[in-house]
Formats: structure tokens, C-alpha cells, sequence
């Protein structure tokens, strides 16, 4: 029988590593998924940029954000935002925190973020905006206390997405993958929307079509298509997660571990030339 | 003798891989050809990234966008998008439908796209718009039914691109190479004159200049250099498809698949691993 | 002795792919540089996407653009603006014609090109704007026959950058090396004027600032130290051209050619590899 | 015991090259550090692209910009940038002077860099605009005199940031690693503040806001993790520097250096070529 906890961890780091390759995540950012086994628990890496989490570095956490084993490496400070969220959402299978370009715009101007087309239309029809200065007065905009991550999670309510002022925005799915494509088509929908906006006028889509088009990302072929689209951009780059984990030397400064970049990248070139010979 | 078919299924796969590497297409969009033998069906990949398209991978269809062999692979569920406008144009060989983000500012603005610049004219004088609300009502904005395609078709008209209202955008030409080198110079011309119209009035070209500048494409050296380029790139990427099919195989997802994905580009990776243990 | 005269097509197939992959190229434009012995001619590439150029593929031509030795191979048709600007010119030892997206929307809406920061200068107090349509009317609007290339030539008059209306730019230089650096830098100037532009006002440098930051490319360093990076960037691209011809091959479509792609790319690190042997 | 002059020449020619990866540096700008264990010194690279900064590059000056061994390489013509600033200002380790295209905007019209988001907050409340025409005249832009670096460090007073009529910015930091992540952040505040700016009102975070959010990279986590994750991106391109100096190889022109090059990037392909014998 298969490990579902081991492909989860391995699914979650895939996700992290994909959205950090496609822009929405940089050197910050964080992506989780619930338990597979355990619906009071949520899975979320330790510390550390979503472009090189590796199974090993993911930790289990109560919905309280504690961790279930006293963890020896730095956890991230705003773990309660994914907490938080699973608490007042059993729907809520993965989530996904970033500052992704493509929406600080609307972060940082209160401008609306709406659906300008199909594929954009997976934000639904209202992304609600959280301001940390209403009942938090200044801060340093991280949320990192409970009360923070549940003011966030009622501003989020039923929605897919929500804006955090002059912070980024988080994003929840029904699952790893529907997480990634909403992440994706959000930000490329927040692009669209500010561009259009450039050179004429842009409104939403009509009710109607929002919901028809939200629904897109249900048909069969498409979780599996972009699935298969992102992670192989991902592998053809060398940046698929090893099997096996290798904390240890994760730990390590990256010029401190030729070997691990090593069992990534460009051997491939030297096989063609082989084959062509 | 040479396998035309077999020739024009591999040419297809190229062209679906230069677009997507190009930025043209994404996880969506679609390339399709007229059958080489028979004018009255054409050849259309299974539903899958263009990027990773195999010659493998693409079926036949007639123009009702029938498959001519019951497939065991998903089909994209707009092909009729290709179906319909080979129907009501003989003089069309291939067909791109497209999500590019350099036409969803006039997509989802309804600003017009006219050409602006010697290679942009390959666009034509007019560029008309789709609007599915117009006799289909609130939709998911795909073109699914055989009536939307045949919708799409009648507003494309003899021209050679048509917007489609918050969606994305439908290329023709006379072969895959003309198709390539209009879906790239369209992208190329709706992205100048965006910027254009930022810092000062843009105007189209005059009557004559889209007449003259639009036959460029047919100087015999121009589609002969711009293929090179584009296959070059995709080549110097390990992004060319492979020789000999691999459907079984393609079927697997990718981090299911280390030997399909080791026929495409990153095979060395998985080989590397291997050899090293 | 050197080989001067192929030590100068090893340069310009060099300067062309530099050009091509900093962008300022891309499957069209051109670079051409006079003759190293006889100022009557100048080397021009055959009719070939510039990041594909090797030596083999350098023609030499009299300033009224005939080949010195009948081609058996297709010729660029806009060679006569090399010619023209050479035979108006004699201090220009190198031209660049390209359609850069950075230029594109000065050419679309003559909106001035000024020089706007130090190392943007290198463009000169003035831009001049030639319109086809003046004198020739409705074209294509390639610069085709002798008196087009002459009337450009004296649009370009004594400056270093001349816009051509809904077409594109050719910039001049003193060296194949100024020669890059002006067509990188006045692209990096023209993008800094739009994006300027964009969030408040911009006018251009003083009259002293632009002589005396127009001459920091004589600073002995700055050429040197240009086209070092440049250069590198195209080595571990592995965009070198190879130091042998190889036409007879170059002459083939690229899927065709594993051979000549493996000269370049992949091949030349394998060489190196060996080298370390 | 370790030899920290050479850890930080590694460490210093690895900040460079992470800087002109990550876009902040092209072919100019340089970055510095005060001496590890004499802070009457700094460390500065000859005068070469930041990309390509080995750690046998770096040279040694007092505050006054003298080379405390005579060089027998050429020398940044703006070190005096370094000088004056570590003269000023005691609490300053790292400095780094760039033309970043983020800022440009800002350096050529004068509009306000504000911090309008969590980490752009690492600029501070205030990036004075320094202007070299106020008491310095015409001039090529370049800071070259004591007296103009002088009046470059008295602008920049207290301040993270200053910015520099048409020409860039200098940033500082109490490490290297704070001064790479202000550069890299104070560049993603600056994009995104035009890009808002395009799209509606954006005024800067309140004042306690800067204060906390400014200190967001005090954060134990935050250098490891950001350090980590750029410095493995420049590793896996394979762009980190050689261990051992390079010097009189690096002197050639890169066509003529393949051992130079083959000890940078490609090196890693060829250990991996070995394993695989």
C-alpha cells in the first residue's frame, strides 16, 4: 500500500518548488496542505524559500499552529495564517501565502482585484481586502499572532482569495492542485486586469459567467494538464524535490553541497550529445 | 518516399512547442493542422500542454470535429474551435487558439487591435471581436458547441485573427509556418501598441503600407529564417519533441514518468541518477 | 600574423548573437562592420536570424550593396542601409539595424527619444525620425532600394541613432564594440523614458551632461568591461559561435542539423570539458 | 582557525554576483565591504561586471580610495562612492551602487521612493534625492572626485538609500547580507510603487509601520533564508565563484579563456561528466 503521508510531503514540496519556478512565490512565501490522515493537523515546511523545500524539511502542526514534534530547525512566524484558515474552513484542503508582483499592485492602491476572464474567474466574484490596521493598529504587517491569522481567515470568509494591505495576498483550495492553478490564473488575471485598465476600461464578468468559469479548473482534464505542465517545466529545470530527504545537508549553505545541486541540472545535454554521436 | 503525414504530425508537435516556448500559449491553447492528404480533416493534439506535445499525441478529426478513431486519450474540449473555421475556409491549413498576454488587454477591453508596425501588419487591416454573450448568453467562455464554433467562424470572416471577448484570441494562415509567424508578430504588434498608447496616440498603418508590409511574410527567405530561429531556440532548450512516439508512456503523469520525461529533454537527470548509483 | 580579416567575422558573428541575446535582436534585424582592409566594402551576414550567425555565414559587399562574389545563398534585402550609411559615413566602422521592443513605441508614435541618464547619452542630443512616407509613400516599409538606404543615410545625417517610423532603429558606432554598447544602452534609454513617463516628467540631460557623459564608452575600461560581461553571458548560454565554418550544414532546416547545434551549444562546453583534461 | 579576509573576499564576490543575477547590476554598478579586521579599509573588485567578480578581482583601498597595493588592473573610476560613504558613516559595512532599471523611473524624474509595502519598508521612511548638478555643475554623472563622493555620503546622511539624478542609486547596509537584501527589496518597492501608481493612489506605510516592518530582516530567519535562496539560484545557473583566484587567466577577453570560463559555471557539468565515466 502506498505512503499517502510520504507523496503528500512530496506533492507539498512539489507545489512549493512550482509556484516559487512560475513567479507567484520568491525568496518569502508559503504553501501547506491539511493532513491527509488527520483533519485536525496541516503539513508546512520549515522556514526556509518555497523554490527549495524538499520533503524533509516539511513539519506537522496542530490547527492551533503548534508544532506536533518540538522542532529543531526555525519555523515560519506566520504559520497561523494557514492554522487559522483550516479551523474556519473544513472545505479548505491546502493554502497558499505570497507576494506575488502581479497583485501587490492592489495591495498596496485598494484598487479591486475582479475576474476579467475564464480562467481568472477561479478568484470568484469578490476578493474581500484585509487591512492589519483595523484592530491591529500599526504592525509590521507579518501575521503572526492567532488573533491575526483568525481576523484574516473571517475577512477571507467563503472566498478563494483575499488581499492583504501592502502585504500580498492568500489564496485556499479544495485541494494541492486546484491551489496551484488558482494561484497561477489569480496572478495572471491580476496582470491582465492592471494592464487593460492601461489602455481602456475593464469591468468583471458577468455573474453568470464567473460562476460558470470558476467551475473550469473541475473538469478532469484540467487539474491534470496544468499539473503535468508545471511540474515538467519544473523537472526540465532540475527542480524537482529529491525522493529521499536530505536535511542534513539541506541544513548547509547551498556552496557547501555541490553533491545536491549536482543531482540536479544539465547532465542531460551531455546523454543528447552521446545519442547524437 | 518521405511519410507526410508523418512529417506534418511532427511539424505540428514543433509548432505547438515554438509557441509555447515563445510565450504564445501556456498550459492552454491550441495548435492545430489541416490533414495533408485529406482536406477534409485536420490533426489536433489530445488534450496536453502544447509544450509537450509528442507527435504521438495528435489525432485526427473530420470537420465536425468527429475523432476518425475513438480515442482513448481526453480531447480538447473547443476543438470545434478548429473544426468550424476549416469549414468555412478552405484557404485556411492551420489554426492557433490562444490565451497570449499580450492580446487580453484588448480581450477583456474591447480596445481595438490594429496593426502598427511592418511585421505587426501580418494581422490584416481589421481584427474583429467575438462577443459570446451576443446569441450564447452568459457561458464558461469556452467554445465548445459546434453552433459557438460555427459563431466564431462566421466572425472571423476572411480575416486572419479574431478576439474573443474575454478569452483570448484565434490565428489562421495558409500553413503551420505562416501560423507560427503570425501568432508570434500579432503578439508582437498588440504588445507595441499597448505600450505605444501609454506614452503617446498610435494610429494603424495606412491601407497601402498593411497590403504591402502584410505580404512580407511570403518573401520566400522570411519564413525559412524565422523557423530556423524558433526551432534553434526550442532545440538549444532540449525542448524539440521526439522522433518515435511515446503515448503509452505520456499518459503517466510526470513525476510518475521518468522515462518519458527522460525521451524529452531532461532524460539525462533520470539516466545520470542511475549511472551514479 | 593574425588573420585580421577573420578575426573581424568572428566579431561580428560575436556582436550579432550579443545582440540577439540581450534581446535588442531577435529572429530579424542586422549587424554589419566595414571591411578591416578595404573601407570600400563592408561584411555582412547572409540572411539569418543574428543569434545564429557563424563566420561562414559573413558575406562582403561594395558600399552599393552588390556582393563582392555572387551568393549562393539568399541576402538580406535591407543590406542598402548598410552601404549608404558607409558610403555617407566615413567614420562609422559598424551598423546595427533592429526592430527592439524598447524603441517600438517611439516608432509608432514619434514621440522624441531623448537621453535621459548618463549612460543613455550614448544616443546624442537628437534622434532624428525618418518617415518613409516622405518621398516614397506607401511601402512595405523595408528600406530595399539604394535611394531609400540614401535617404535614410541622410536623415542619420552626423548622429548616432536614427528612428524609423513604424519600423524599427539603426544605430552606428565607431567599432563593432561602441557599436553594442550604443544599441544596448540606447534600448535601456528608451525603456527608462517610457516607464519615466509613465509615473511623472521627464526631460532629457543637460547639453553638457549629454557631450561629457556621451564619451564615458572612451573610457578605455567601459568597452572592454562591456564586452566581457556581454560576451560571457553568450559563452555559458553556450551561444558562441564556432571557430570553424560550418555552411554546408547551416544551410539545412535546424531539426535536420543535430550536428551544427551540437558545434554550438552543448558542444563547446564538451570541448572545454576536455580541455580541463 | 578560519581565514576571514578570505571568507569575506568569497563571500563579497559572491554578493556581486548574486546582485547582477537577481537584475539589480548589469554591466556597471559595484558592491563593496569594510575590512573585516581593519575598518580604515574596504574590499572593492577591479574594475569588472559584478557577474563575473572572482575573489583573486578584489582589491584593497583605504578610506581615502587609494589602492593600498599598487594595482596593476584598472579600478572602478566611482570608488570613491565607497570611500566617502564608509568615511561618513562608522555603522556601515556593505555598500553597493547600482542603475537598477526598478529605479531609474525615480532617478530621471524626481518622483518620491516611498516604502509602500512590508519589506520595501527596509528603505526607510525617507531615500533623499541627491543631485550632482547642485554644486558640481555639468558633469559626465559620474562620481569620481572626493568632494562629489563626499556630497553623495552627506545626502545620504542617516538614510539606507539614496538615489542619484539620472544616473541610479547607492544603498547600504550593516552586513553584506542586509545590504543584498535592501538592494534586492528596495528594487521589488520601487516596481511595485510605479506599477501602482499606474493603476490608482499609493502613498508610503505610516510611520510605525516603516519602523517595524524596516526591521523585518533583523529577523534571525530572514538573512539565512534569503541568502540561501539566492545564492543557490545563482548556483544551480552555475554562477558561483571559482574557490581559488583566477587572476591572470580572468585578464584575457572571455573567447580567449576557456579554462576561466570552464572553472566558473560549466565546471560543475564536468564533475558531473566524470562521475558518469
Amino acid at each position: 500500500m502506498p505512503d499517502t503521508l510520504a507523496e503528500t510531503r512530496h506533492e507539498l514540496a512539489v507545489a512549493n518548488r512550482i509556484l516559487g519556478h512560475e513567479g507567484v512565490l520568491d525568496a518569502f512565501g508559503h504553501v501547506s496542505v491539511r493532513h491527509p490522515e488527520d483533519p485536525g493537523r496541516y503539513l508546512l515546511p520549515r522556514s526556509r524559500s518555497p523554490e527549495l523545500i524538499e520533503p524533509a524539511d516539511i513539519l506537522e502542526f496542530t490547527l492551533d499552529s503548534a508544532p506536533v514534534v518540538p522542532p529543531t530547525v526555525q519555523m515560519y512566524s506566520e504559520r497561523v495564517i494557514h492554522g487559522e484558515i483550516y479551523k474556519a474552513r473544513p472545505d479548505v484542503m491546502a493554502v497558499c501565502h505570497h507576494h506575488a508582483p502581479a497583485v501587490m499592485p492592489f495591495c498596496i492602491t485598494g484598487e479591486p482585484l475582479v475576474p476579467v476572464f475564464h480562467l481568472g474567474a477561479t478568484i470568484g466574484a469578490e476578493v474581500p481586502f484585509w487591512d492589519s490596521l483595523d484592530g491591529f493598529g500599526d504592525t509590521n504587517l507579518l501575521v503572526v499572532k492567532p488573533e491575526e491569522g483568525a481576523s484574516l481567515a473571517r475577512a477571507l470568509g467563503r472566498h478563494s482569495v483575499v488581499l492583504m494591505r501592502r502585504h500580498g495576498a492568500t489564496v485556499v483550495g479544495a485541494s494541492l492542485r486546484e491551489l496551484v492553478f488558482r494561484s497561477i490564473y489569480s496572478c495572471l488575471n491580476a496582470v491582465y486586469l492592471s494592464e487593460g485598465r492601461k489602455i481602456g476600461k475593464v469591468g468583471a464578468l458577468t455573474p453568470g459567467e464567473i460562476a460558470m468559469a470558476g467551475a473550469i479548473n473541475q473538469i478532469p482534464s484540467v487539474p491534470l494538464r496544468t499539473w503535468e505542465y508545471w511540474a515538467t517545466r519544473l523537472e526540465k529545470r532540475g527542480g524537482m524535490p529529491p525522493r529521499r530527504g536530505t536535511t542534513a545537508a539541506a541544513r548547509k549553505g547551498p556552496s557547501s553541497r555541490p553533491t545536491t545541486v549536482a543531482k540536479r541540472g544539465p547532465a542531460g545535454r551531455k546523454v543528447k550529445g552521446r545519442r547524437r554521436r
